[in-house]
């Protein structure tokens, strides 16, 4: 007898696990937020919910009482220049680990089907309530609306999903017996019986980030909890609220399915608190995912040796301008990229490479201050109306990337060109939002101390290199000691861009080419591509793959005579 | 267009997918050392091979030259009592690294076909030798012929086969291209195509072992080689022969295939250098597979952070004695799986716990005495002619394990009781042979300290515990805390049984039931059993599964508009 929520989701789950393996085009989730996807009124529902939950306590049944009484947390502010004033429980590790670990004795039992199913009902419940994430994203991120609606949503949700899939993919290849039959000559055969077990690991942490919570806090999530373990989920003390929903979510689906619903937990705490790594070190702690700076990412690679350790880290992001067919469509793609959620996503570019002597266009031969004006105009032109910029930019989550951003105007003002300044622009909407455009600064290949660490903000370099195969060299140096996760050509020479394919294979990094329309370097859509590969200072996992699951559960075994 | 060798092995390859995630018996390679499978004159070609390596320099055109002209090593003995006087070619990390990364770089673009294909057909050509390989194994781990014959030939291959089989599999899920078609509403849609690569980690470090060079070192060897990485192949200096010959094998192989042989290399050096260290901690080496001492173990998973690091460590098996309806059987059975290869085997049993009051059989209720008396007498019955002694007892790899024998007596006489004392034998063809029987010791369950490390070797002690409840409650601990890859319980109760089989699964320990004929705790058959879980301190990884396999490569991508 199967599950009901795996009966209900077998079919979707199957197509999730085929298209992994054709890496076509396919969300499960719509993306458009619109009345005749998500139903009428189903925008202003999840505005309400989303308000209902501010300046009071977050209500969830915690760590197993109907409400929590203990120590509370919770000094979220949003971008756009309010507070939440949601303050959250806050219970110890002494109360976390031992509810974590009572719950997940019968959860790891459940077996694959279950634990899919669980969990793409979770994801259904998410995506129900993908307008009231979408505020809660917003709010704490700086994501404009559709972003937030689109990223930390249904296209956080397509990761889940894409995570259930490869977990539930590679277990069901597990047999939960055989018949083991060894011929004896002459002989009767030796006849076994063999029952196999898939034992999950114990506790995976999450360690969310304060950009994308749901985005890179979903792949782990899912991928632990799919392949049976307990998860406890530890955001950003910046960004609570999308993963506490999530959260609260999660543990309705699980009590529904008849498990205690300890088995995800939420783990807070203020900026400055030193839980997360008092959490990784935890036995417990089987496994880990984090999002965050490579400085913490390293640490809990070298010490949570109790885990297995998945980490996205810092890295630089990088276009080379080799010349190209289409300008206008060059410049228009490379601004909207540099603008998008201000800088603020892990595959946004930073260092654009363009040959000193300039590139060859249809426009004829233009030089590098030609090209980097174009780049310029290109921004101005898209930031231009303060409606749209707003929709694009968002808002700044954080004082260290306005820190960011004064440092690097210093920089660009003493040791190298401002070609185009960034400016506050004022929120029609919220007039206290933090909502900067990108800062363009001109430095020379020998910068590389400068350029060769992450800015990350809306803040990019152009990078004057002799050639092109100089700015390749330059590139390749930058992902192998710095990581990246993307990586930019715009060249209309085949030599060129096999050179470029070959370099970023050797060093892992996802490549795209001649992007002038409106896909844009910094998307990475569940199914299709790998985010990271693990093979560069950037990430030490791809999401999703095989990789990615595999180690997140054991396979115990026993045998007998029949 | 295939490979010929994926063509010509294609076949098999299927084979062993669909019995892997069957998991019922099949072996590719026939176990019985018979000219009928082998052909006639395939044993003494076999020797003559072997007595052909003896005495001389070993030939391998390593690392690019003809033959080697530097520095040698080797001072392998046959535990039957003679010097192989074997001298290996010793190239420094720096003649091996550079080589290895050249030969890499055109091996790592063939593909998941070519790969296993290669190793498919450097499995066949094993296969070819394993009369060769027997002796080799036989005269440097002391293992008796047929053993050596057996699991350090065909079923070392089938291990092999099983980590090409899991590799390719999860390769083939990984399409080359796929075209990404988004609709857009009214508009055209957005049309990418994507490119996929499979980008191997780099090198492989294969550190053998002194017991089973062959069926520990062929999984790692061959899972790294079929996901498209170099390998180097660092033996044990005690047990060097079978793996050279190996390595000489896969380099016939890879040259035939027009790769640059070096992608398999053998690093060799005397007993007391410090090469494995040096070696493992090198930037290249991003794959480690390790069989031998925690100690050992624990250091290079703590310190080789550059690399993936597989390792299978020292362990405490366990045999839980609660009742039995075969008597005889279980004596026979347990007396066996001690002595077989003077159990030098990590899956060995060394802890048999007995209800201090006895136990119930079909004879009626036993003691302690009676039941330590059977297994005695079994043991006694079972090695008594000294021809069939030395071909099941094989002989002593190396003298720490004959200091072991003598503590273990020491502490038998001083601290409990020798139930049965290790007698040295003399075998009839080798006279200098080290041929010891088992040692049994009993102690009662206060005596923790003593039994709760591993005494690698023919030592087993005998633990009175209180009750079953007791044995339970101690074999989890010790599987927990100390790591096992055996259980093995004889029971006649369902409840004992169903609480043996949880606690197993919890541990991570794989669990055998009622052995009382042929088949013995000790086996572990490729295809079908599972060894180790990478769930308690023995190993961090099973042979085979799809975790073993899943992360010695990365796939990177690009991407463009069509």
């Amino acid at each position: 007898m199967s599950h009901p929520f795996f009966k209900k989701h077998y079919a979707l789950l199957e197509r999730a696990v085929e298209t992994a393996k054709e890496r076509g085009y396919w969300s499960a989730y719509p993306e458009m937020p619109s009345p005749k996807v998500y139903g009428e009124g189903a925008a202003e529902r999840g505005k309400a919910a989303f308000d209902a939950c501010l300046n009071r306590p977050f209500e969830i049944d915690h760590p197993g009482a109907e409400t929590y009484h203990g120590p509370r947390c919770g000094q979220e502010t949003s971008p756009y220049g309010f507070a939440l004033k949601i303050d959250y429980p806050k219970p110890s590790p002494e109360e976390i680990f031992p509810a974590l670990e009572a719950a997940r004795k019968e959860w790891s039992k459940a077996g694959p089907d279950v634990w899919a199913g669980v969990c793409l009902e979770i994801l259904a419940r998410l995506n129900e309530r993908s307008f009231e994430i979408a505020h809660a994203v917003m709010h704490t991120t700086g994501q404009a609306f559709m972003m937030a609606f689109q990223a930390g949503g249904p296209h956080a949700q397509d990761r889940g999903l894409e995570a259930v899939a490869y977990a539930w993919d590679l277990l069901r290849d597990i047999p939960r017996k055989a018949r083991w039959e060894k011929p004896q000559g002459k002989h009767e055969p030796l006849v076994m019986e063999k029952r196999y077990r898939v034992v999950p690991r114990g506790v995976g942490l999450v360690i969310g980030c304060c950009t994308f919570p749901t985005w890179n806090g979903y792949p782990g999530l899912f991928a632990s909890l799919a392949t049976g373990n307990a998860v406890l989920v530890k955001p950003h003390p910046g960004a609570i609220l999308p993963l506490a929903i999530s959260v609260k979510v999660a543990r309705e689906v699980i009590r529904e399915a008849g498990f205690d619903p300890n088995v995800v937990m939420l783990a807070t705490h203020d900026p400055g608190e030193r839980l997360p790594s008092q959490l990784a070190l935890r036995p417990e702690v089987k496994l880990i995912d984090f999002t965050g700076s490579s400085v913490n990412g390293e640490w809990l690679e070298r010490n949570a040796i109790q885990a297995r350790v998945f980490t996205e880290k810092a890295g630089v992001n990088q276009i080379l301008v080799d010349g190209t067919d289409n300008l206008k469509g060059m410049a228009a793609n490379i601004a909207f990229s540099l603008s998008l959620y201000t800088g603020q996503m892990c595959t946004a570019p930073q260092n654009i490479y363009i040959p000193e002597n300039g590139i060859d266009t249809p426009e004829g031969h233009l030089s590098f201050d030609e090209v980097a004006a174009a780049i310029g105009q290109a921004l101005e032109k898209l930031l231009g109306p303060v409606e749209r910029a707003v929709e694009i930019l968002g808002a700044v989550q954080n004082y260290g990337v306005l820190e960011r951003i004064g440092a690097a105007r210093e920089i660009g003002k003493s040791e190298g060109r401002v070609i185009v300044d960034s400016v506050a622009l004022t929120h029609p909407a919220y007039p206290g939002a933090r909502v900067h455009t990108p800062l363009l600064v001109r430095l020379d290949a020998g910068q590389e101390e400068i350029y060769s660490k992450e800015w990350f903000g809306p803040i990019a370099f152009l990078v004057a290199t002799k050639d092109t195969a100089h700015s390749l060299e330059i590139a390749g140096r930058m992902v192998c000691r710095h990581g990246a996760l993307t990586l930019s050509l715009y060249s209309t020479d085949d030599t060129v861009i096999e050179r470029a394919v070959e370099r970023a294979e050797e060093t892992g990094v996802a490549l795209s080419i001649n992007l002038t329309s409106s896909v844009y370097v910094n998307q990475s859509a569940a199914f299709s591509d790998y985010h990271g590969t693990g093979a560069n200072p950037a990430a030490n996992a791809a999401l999703t793959d095989a990789a990615f699951v595999a180690g997140r559960f054991t396979v115990a075994q026993h045998r007998y005579h029949v």
